[in-house]
Parts: structure tokens; C-alpha cells; sequence
């Protein structure tokens, strides 16, 4: 019995991130067509877009999927409006108060699993009676924690405050991670970057093959006096961190930043002065495939791990 | 079969960091005493100190022990040459290049392992002959390396390039962290902040008591323009921090530091002025206890690990 399958009533307790500009009701419905839980990351639609999202999805399968909803959107009304009316089962929240949405999602029938990079905002879900909390760690891709809590450290610190089912996030892109995360104290993983590079994904073709090639030590947390995300170290990198090693203001970095940077990165291809917002297991990702290709390879590498550990080798001490 | 164990000929693939200021004979002999590998830790030692306790460890138990050199220490060359008439068997090295003394310590009958915090450096090990490597990721306490890479993301990814008998550092402090670390692609794991505060630990009192009331949270890398370690935050880390964010130079921050800092932190219990370096996972320890049973509990805890695995559970999808 595995509480994340239960909850959302799903064949592998495997979320795909609701990533911006890659995660629409293509990879979304791939996903929950392969046994998984797809999220339309509305993160980067207009309200309009999101329904247009929601009902291509609907379309798609028949399968459950959700939608993650970042609390800092501008037009959050819009998009809770939207997704209350189209009866979204469930739904991901990020980037802010979790009591703000909890309670009204839940009165609509929805279920809310909520995110967190630390322990404090895992015991303010608790007290909001969220359904599930993805824990994710400092090497995710995209927005992240000020605490640089890494996965290893924030999921067991995480499960040590509740019995929620939790979901880790954050350094996944294989089975042998997913098991890692379990033998952590989650009860499922949440995948990003290895999803941004699926077929099915909308980020742009030149991004992906740029991940595929992207090596140890390719991405960094910038932006650390506006809003904390990891990215790919490319021009633009560079640019913002020479300004944060001399100490530049938030204004001045929101300057550079200037609008649309993640658009015209992931979206656009534009591979120099884009924002990339990429894990750090990108490292471990080298091949563009499809939606249904990528869940057989997780749940390959997932048994296998778990039959080494059962059949002993170098588990047996 | 386990390789970390029949490399080192320990029952246990467990080994104790050899930190600064806390890893003297005492620690080392008990860890060795029951079941892992103990090292001293030569980086806060004179050369005629390291010495006695190389020989007290020797008195104190008849199993395997090493010792841990920072290539950077001011006299390496004095250290190694008491290393090696004192037939030291096991060398951890760290912080610097693996060709610098791999080759002489080998041809002296020693078995070495060193520890890199890149795939970078993994691949010059490998080159230079090391017997086994310590991978230690960004959520490790003390100096750290560069690239901010994750246990999550660097086990495997050091594992995908090379197969040489592989321990995970950094986040590591319970049998579950052990089996996930090892489900990543390690055979072992080397265990620092955990072993901090171990009775048999040279830390100060103040300071292991401090550690065991640390959450999540609590420590952050400083100093990135020097040598990136991680600290408590105290006030002398928020001294350093302020001066990072307004941009200070290498030479101010060096200033600032001054000679000591480590010494009067760790050893002599200055929880305010001092540089207390510990790992993340410092939220996840809570209690002083005697190695012998700090072993123990990270071995219940392993296997039982392995059982709910064995068992399914969760784990079955």
C-alpha cells in the first residue's frame, strides 16, 4: 500500500513537476497516461491558457492529473476561479502560504498537496490540513528555499514533524534516486528536470539538448536577494553573478533580470541570454525521450535497486 | 560482499570523518573499537601531536584506523613522513590534488582514499590510483567544495565514471541516510556530524550541545571567496554574511577571519565568536551518546531499513 498511489489514485507514486513554459496538457496527460501524476504548471499561462490547458488535458486521458499553482502569481484569483469551476481534482501549490488556498481548494473537493524547502513551512501545512507536502531540496531546478536545505537533509527533517504522505523533490530523475528518497522517509518523488527534457514537454528543442549535455557542476542558485533559482550557468549567469559577487541590491539585480528572461530562455531557445532554470541532476539526463519511455526506465531502475538490496551483495553486513 | 568492508578489513562500511578539533585518538580508537573506521583527523594537529595519537590509537585498539590529511596543511611534508614510519595503513586525503601523494603512500604499503566534492576530481582519483573515493556533497560541514553539488546528484554521478569502491559524504548521519546513500551507487558512507558528538569526541561540551538543539537551517556556506565551508550561524557567521552581501573583497573576508577561528569555535566552546563547522544533518541528531552506541543505532536502523524494503509496504507499486 503506498499512500501517494491512494491519495491521488495513480499506478507510481511519480509527480511531474508543474514546471513553467514546459509542463502543458501534452506532458501533463503523457504523464498520467503512463501510470504517473501529470501537472499543468500554470505558472507560466494566462488564465485563459490554463483553461484551454485544462480541457486539451481532460481530452487527453482519462486518467487523474492536477495543476500546480505557484501563491505569488499575479492573477491567482483568476486561476482558482478557473480551476474550481472546471472541477480540478487536484492541485499543487508553491511558492507561498499554504493557508491561503488550502481550505477553500479542500471545501471545493480538492486535493492540495503543497510545497515546501523547509521544515518551518512543512509545520504551517500541516496546521492548513494540506492532503500531501513535497519536500524539495536545494539542487532543484527553478525556485527555490533561502534555508539551501538539500533533499538528503530536508526530507527525513521533514518526515521527523509529520505523518503526512510526503513527496520528495529535488535531485530525482532516476529509480535508484526514487528509491534513495523512500529509504528517506517519503512515500513518493516529485520529478522535474528529467520531464522537461520528455518529448511531450513545451521547453524548447535547444534547451533540452543543452541539458542533455550539461555536466556536474553546470547549474548554481542565483539570484539569492529576489527570489532564490537554480539555473543553467550561461551568459546570463554569469552577468548576475558577477553583480551579486560585488554586491549588488535587489534592484539592481532586478534590473538585469528585467521581464520574460525564463520565457525567452526555456521557451524561446534563446541559450545565452535566457534564464534556464534546470536541476542539478541534469547531469545525470542525456537523451530526449518520450513521456512513456522515461516512467519504464524509472520503474526499471527502481526494481532493480530494490532487488539488489533484497537479494544482499553489498547490503549484507 | 561489501568492498568498503574488505578493502579496509572493518565489519562495517562506516567511517568516521577525520574533522578538525574533534577526531583524536579517543574517537577514532572507538569507532574502530566497534565496527567502522576511525580516523584522526591530522588537519588541527601539530606533526609530534599527530604523532602521539597515532601511537595512543594503536594502544587503544588492535583494528584498522587511519588517518585524514588536508593537502593544504602548511607541514605536509613532516606529516607524511610520520605517517609513513609509523606504517599508518589506511590515508584519507582531501582538500587538494590526488597525485600529490597517492603515489608515494601507496609504495609505502598504504591504502588511500580521497575526497572530492566534483566528478571533476573523482576522475583524477582515478587516475592517480586511489583505492577508494569519498564523494561529499554541498550539505557536508566545513569546507566544501565549489560546486555546490548535492549528495543526491554527486554520488551518482561520480559512480557513473568510475567503479571504484565509493563512499558518500555529506547528509549522512542515520542508517536510512546510509541505505539511501547506498542505493545511489555508493558501497559506504564516511559519517562526520554525527561522530561530532560522540562522548568520545574532542568537540567542546558547549559545542555538541548546541549542535543536538541546531534545526533545519541552522548552518549556511560561508566564506565562498576563500576556501567555502559550513558553518553554524552564529553571530560570527552573520559578521561574514553581511560582509558577502555587500560585496567584500577575499582579503577583507580574510581579515575578518583571522587565525584561530575554528580552535576557539569548536574546541574551546566560543559558540559566538568561533567558526563551528557542522553539517545540515546537525537537525536530525538530538542526544550525546558514546560511539559504541551511535553505532548501533545507525545499524538498527539500516536494517531496518532494508527490512521494510524486503517487506514491500510503501515500496511495492
Amino acid at each position: 500500500m503506498n499512500r501517494i498511489c491512494d491519495l491521488f489514485g495513480i499506478k507510481y507514486p511519480v509527480i511531474q513537476g508543474g514546471m513553467v513554459w514546459c509542463s502543458g496538457w501534452k506532458l501533463a496527460s503523457a504523464v498520467s497516461n503512463s501510470g504517473g501524476l501529470g501537472l499543468i504548471g500554470a505558472g507560466s499561462m494566462h488564465p485563459e491558457v490554463l483553461e484551454e490547458h485544462i480541457l486539451r488535458t481532460r481530452n487527453a486521458t482519462n486518467k487523474p492529473f492536477g495543476v500546480n499553482v505557484p501563491l505569488m502569481y499575479p492573477e491567482l484569483d483568476k486561476i482558482m476561479e478557473i480551476i474550481i469551476r472546471q472541477e480540478v481534482a487536484i492541485v499543487f501549490t508553491s511558492a507561498g502560504n499554504p493557508k491561503l488556498w488550502t481550505g477553500r481548494l479542500k471545501d471545493a473537493g480538492t486535493k492540495v498537496a503543497h510545497v515546501v524547502s523547509s521544515v518551518f513551512f512543512a509545520e504551517k501545512c500541516e496546521a492548513a490540513g494540506v492532503d500531501a507536502i513535497v519536500a524539495e531540496g536545494f539542487e532543484a531546478g527553478g525556485h527555490n528555499g533561502r534555508e539551501e536545505t538539500t533533499t538528503f537533509t530536508l526530507v527525513p527533517s521533514v518526515r521527523k514533524v509529520t505523518g503526512l504522505p510526503l513527496l520528495a523533490a529535488g535531485g530525482v530523475a532516476t529509480g535508484r534516486a526514487m528509491l534513495a528518497a523512500m529509504a528517506l522517509g517519503a512515500d513518493g518523488v516529485q520529478i522535474g528536470s528529467r520531464f522537461v527534457v520528455a518529448e511531450e514537454s513545451s521547453a524548447h528543442s535547444a534547451f533540452k539538448q543543452m541539458i542533455c549535455e550539461l555536466g556536474e557542476g553546470g547549474t548554481r542558485l542565483a539570484l539569492k536577494k529576489l527570489a532564490p533559482v537554480r539555473v543553467v550557468k550561461n551568459l546570463f549567469f554569469e552577468i548576475i553573478n558577477e553583480a551579486e559577487l560585488r554586491g549588488a541590491t535587489a534592484d539592481e539585480l532586478r534590473d538585469l533580470l528585467g521581464k520574460g528572461r525564463a520565457k525567452k530562455g526555456m521557451f524561446e531557445g534563446d541559450l545565452v541570454n535566457g534564464e534556464l532554470e534546470i536541476g542539478q541532476v541534469a547531469s545525470l539526463i542525456d537523451a530526449v525521450k518520450p513521456v512513456s519511455q522515461i516512467m519504464l526506465e524509472l520503474m526499471d531502475e527502481y526494481h532493480s535497486a530494490v532487488s539488489e538490496i533484497k537479494s544482499g551483495g553489498k547490503y549484507a553486513f
